[in-house]
């Protein structure tokens, strides 16, 4: 455990007793014994704590986003494919049994081909100081959004406001626009008075909707649509079939995630594999950021995504 | 009752045997006893058919939008104008109890200075042929946004998509800016699984969402915010308290708005009132209608509203 | 139309220029074209009027329940009988898709053995002035059960309360016993200021809970349970097994129920066939109604069921 | 921390080192430093531990319910009030913000005069082994309703089920008397697919639901009611005025309830105060629930509570 109070350490001690601790992260990576770290904070510190691991020949393992910049996350995914190491970052989402469960009905094909993805994840706080609500919350639905489509983003176009004098955006909306006929909306506020965490993926088979606050239905599939007929009688009316068929709630298994996901960065390290968060889709997720906070100031000027 | 179709008017006469009916619009205007006309028509016939009745002296009731562009509202609310005629338009919503008590909150300075509105009105279906999902839905919410808000959007930045080969936009969104800190979102879709028509209306004060679906509590008014301290003990922690007192749904007059809204312009034929919904706050709706929709051909580049 | 109030008749003349109008029931009797009558008048006229129209040679369809005595009941039954007349009683949510889905899915044995049937019937109003709650909202649940079980309750033990002055009970529960493993309760109440309509059959195999006022997944039905194994390592934990899979919400069919009602009785008077909700299922209806009046007077004493 | 398992004390000891151990209780007693005991074991072991450590001249401290038998819970109490010792019982709600509202509600006359107390607590699990749902979940609702009606029950009607061969009864319903017009109704199960948590309290004045699942709104007064006019036009209606006002979400005291019973348990030891959960309403409670049993098996018979 490395941090530079030595009021957490002595805290960490307390609990855990048989933990090493170290002030200098100099310190903790004379440290033969170690082999990988998890770099947890604020961000704009993950680029040169991160980069000192790795520069190091430790695996690492980076909260959420990668960096604060592309230029960063780019360099940081550079570095350990050099090194052949691991760099994983925290999606944590990509080990709920939810977004796994998605996952799946997409790959089956269950949602048919994708029509959109929007999200919304509003609620009272918390404000972060050293970031806008896009790069704090948006970048969980980006990372889930990155996860679950096959494609990247080309545009993104994205609007904002802080509401709170001297304060970065409290609320952002953001439109991402696909190569295809494919659109992605994400909604993100520290300002609601009531919390929501909901995402639609619609499809031209089957729509799912996942709600993170439903205690036992996380995940609904709609199995509706509509159809668009040949003829038409008038002006007045298409001819459309609007399908309204079953509701159904998949079960979705009970895994804690952080023990998923740390088991995972830990099977990595060990066997050499690729983490399914690994830098890579650290890095694509930054771009949309990145792209975003430049659209936001543009007023929703869209921002090309490289 | 005038219809071109000949079919239609026999079934008025058959309900309303005293009925008087017209095929041709020139000969219900030729009928003195006729001093007011209400036009509900395909959006892009509005503007002839108010212009024809304008012309011809009539005050004049239109279904929403006003008409298809700016350039034709601005010249049916001149007409009006010089003709000294009353020219309103359908924005139904404005004669709810529920849209009343919102108007209430905020001119009692309940809400504090506005934050933020933002609008979900989506379902599935129904695909109109003639216009794309914001001239017919986003209107709504944008009637209901001009007569909440004393401030008018300066501009709009739009995205949207159309699924369907050959169809208009299904589903868009729409944020608008103002002179001062406030912004508007408004996410409209004929493409969801669930049927949602839910508005948030935040300020610095208390913050209040309309949900129309709910049977009886259909506005929520939350005790909640935030505040800022002067100091600040590091950079991990901002000194922000997050209130959250008590929720209160006040009741609501249940008015039948239709009603309301017709004795509304039949009053203001008699007496010649200005309606609350005249030609003016038509316009002003068909102004951001259409800069939304250049902005939807921009990717979301910003369009300001003269 | 048959109503001792001329303003009614002429209200129904206006209406249904057509319609033939009686102040008597006689005289209704005497006119031959008449060869069914719906009985829809209040509880305590069902008996003599239906009895009339039976003993005149008239198909009879009655409004629920059938009658207001067990004594009455039976005697209407057995005239039914005797004249080989239809008797039919105005059970209407057998005519539902949501009902006929939940009979489905135990004809089907997706629920396994019935373990309960539990039903809330509650809302603000409307005060009866002749019958208590259990005989106007419970008559429902009654009937809705009777279509589901295949067996009848053999005793009752119900409780009620009027907490205004001078009324007939406003709030009651009713608990029904089986001759095998299998309890129904019925909640009903004039005094709740929420609104339910939920029931809940619950079996071995699945769970299915009905709430009416959901638009549209009416019927959710759970696959969920407990499983008991053999061994018990102590006194603190039964080898019990939680089971929940699951959740899927049918499509149900939108049928009018009012309308397939009129039609299942016209069909049944032309071809001479037995209603679905037959005079024997108004019986058994008023039979537990009879019982937990009884019941209800004697503070939850368990009555038999003949 | 006294338990016949040594292992378990092992974990306690490597937990927190510094408590002191025994396996058997009679050596705690023996420790003269042990001046109040908290009794948490099986119901059936409540009355022989808890007389035990009073007839030792400790206060205590029993869970939930007080003990198996009004006999036995009277024995307690006599105990505690000769030896003038501390004897509370586990009635944790009474401790919670909801509750504590819920009181406050009723005292300052809110609701009127109360005519109703329902309640429902159902889930699927956790079946017990030595108790049946009565014992286990009614005896919440009990002690709440203890605490916030002034009076006590007269009799009870209860019925219930046991679905699975060999168990106890995992469904029950409750009915309670009082000596003016007020009724009380407990639902509870263990087979329930969907978990709920909720109490209406109604009154002349309006209604409070507690529904203890809501995240933030836990307690939702209704400004809903009937009054009842004088005269009558006839038969077909009365002179009844439903009235529908505001709702209101009380802002709750986000207290940890067992944190808050802790402290108050050692200052009624510290300063010889009576407890608010103390043997008396523990005593009240078992009355009720002995005589539910009773009631059980008599089919809902009512039972006499002394």
């Amino acid at each position: 455990m490395c941090d530079a109070r030595q009021e957490k350490l002595d805290l960490v001690k307390a609990l855990y007793p048989s933990a090493r601790t170290y002030v200098r992260v100099e310190d903790m990576l004379d440290d033969e014994s170690v082999t990988a770290v998890a770099v947890a904070t604020p961000v704009d510190t993950h680029y040169p704590l991160a980069m000192q691991c790795l520069a190091a020949g430790r695996h690492t393992f980076v909260e959420k986003p990668l960096t604060s910049s592309v230029e960063t996350a780019e360099s940081l995914v550079a570095e350990a494919r050099t090194r052949e190491l691991v760099l994983m970052v925290d999606h944590t989402f990509l080990y709920t049994g939810a977004v796994r469960k998605l996952r799946e009905l997409i790959d089956e094909g269950e949602l048919g081909s994708l029509y959109e993805y929007d999200s919304v994840r509003v609620n009272l706080g918390l404000f972060q100081h050293d970031v806008n609500v896009v790069w704090d919350l948006a970048v969980h639905d980006l990372a889930i959004m990155d996860y679950l489509l096959d494609a990247s983003p080309v545009a993104v176009s994205s609007c904002g406001i802080s509401n709170i004098d001297g304060q970065t955006e409290n609320t952002a909306y953001m439109t991402m626009f696909f190569e295809h006929a494919l659109i992605a909306h994400v909604h993100v506020s520290w300002l609601s008075p009531v919390k929501v965490r909901r995402t639609l993926v619609s499809g031209s088979r089957k729509m799912a909707i996942f709600d993170d606050l439903e205690p036992s239905e996380k995940i609904k599939v709609y199995d509706r649509g509509v159809t668009f007929g040949e003829g038409s009688d008038s002006r007045y009316k298409m001819l459309i079939d609007y399908r309204t068929g079953d509701m159904w709630a998949p079960q979705i298994a009970p895994t804690e995630a952080l023990r998923l996901e740390t088991a995972h960065f830990l099977d990595c390290v060990e066997h050499g594999k690729t983490p399914l968060s690994d830098g890579e889709a650290g890095l694509r997720v930054v771009r949309i950021l990145e792209a975003a906070s430049r659209s936001i100031e543009a007023r929703g000027a869209p921002v090309d995504i490289a």
